[in-house]
């Protein structure tokens, strides 16, 4: 397809794709002269995966790149591709401050929450590192926080995990599924988010109103 | 306490306290004399709300003073001030754009998996229309989602509002609970989310690396 309909397909301008092929975010497309260029599904997919990452994850161009350089990289096998592409997105927090003080105990209670939950401990892992700095600041700001504490919420993104891996499954083939996998891993964080706070509203109106939702009452 | 005193016991600087004194997020102290106040837990605790929301939580000092307002709005009886405050945070997404094309859609889809799980439906809840721009993000990026694949986040977003709940109940004073309710809000979106990545990395490990843990495998 040329340049307009890959537009008029994927929904972004075309000033905007220029802009992602210029940026090396887009693969040049197929030349079939001197001034036009051909696009594939390969590109239409490609191009929904970098509007997932710069405007609903808020990635930046060049934590992009990274990205989409790490879910590219032959040499790597299929298992380090999308670990090193998801540890390129940005975190929820970055790594806990040289001189924070509570940093040493927050690493014990990360490291004793996937222990306890028998996943493997990556220290270098920037997920653990944005754990570490959430646990330090709850730990800094008064809220007691250990590693029983953080269990429920470990055991909830273990489901949550196979659950969103079963779905990337569902994509056949390996670039696909890696693409699926970032795409859904930034994609699902503002769902997981609002959701809580619906449900916390919920829960909250239910306790505090002081007993059984109206529905449930017998007639 | 003095000033000072205040200082140590929070770790926050005495510039920083002056200035969230000036820009009315926290109550001022009590007249000792012409130039010294003091200070009592109750400041001390205000003041740990504060860093919560601007340092952790990203929120602006515009916002944080509306969070405030509502947890101190002595009009509103608690069930009120809890909703109020919580809908004040910054949301994940914001409302779905006039123009958004998948946002009757996605709208649809948010109230049915509320209604699915039960939850009473409010659609000027800041949280819902998160959801609503979230879901419309996903389906204009071409992966199907419905109230169907929305339930698991649903179920597990309602055991983990059980638990919150649970631990603001721990606080014995209304404004404690309510501010328990709105730091923790806060503080554990990132716990959630670096340990959601660390889940899917663990998964995605013990998938790739084509079976069982080494820890599980038979001697």
């Amino acid at each position: 397809m040329r340049l307009a309909e890959l537009s008029r397909r994927s929904g972004v301008s075309t000033a905007t794709i220029k802009f992602y092929l210029r940026e090396g975010l887009l693969p040049p497309g197929h030349r079939v002269s001197s001034t036009q260029a051909d696009y594939d599904e390969e590109h239409l997919r490609r191009l929904q995966l970098v509007r997932a990452l710069i405007q609903v994850g808020g990635v930046s161009v060049a934590d992009a790149r990274g990205v989409l350089a790490a879910v590219d990289d032959a040499s790597l096998d299929q298992l380090s591709r999308m670990g090193t592409a998801v540890a390129a997105l940005p975190q929820a927090l970055p790594a806990p401050a040289d001189d924070d003080e509570e940093a040493p105990t927050a690493e014990r209670v990360a490291v004793e929450v996937q222990r306890r939950l028998g996943w493997r401990v990556v220290p270098g892992n920037p997920a653990h590192q944005a754990l570490v700095s959430a646990v330090s600041a709850l730990l800094r700001l008064g809220y007691p926080c250990d590693g029983e504490a953080l269990l429920p919420y470990g055991e909830l993104a273990e489901r949550l995990a196979e659950h969103e891996l079963a779905l990337v499954e569902e994509f056949a083939a390996p670039t696909t599924q890696l693409e699926a996998a970032v795409a859904l891993t930034v994609l699902y964080e503002p769902v997981l988010l609002s959701l809580r706070r619906l449900a916390q509203a919920e829960r909250a109106s239910r306790l505090l109103s002081g007993g059984e939702d109206p529905d449930e009452a017998p007639e």
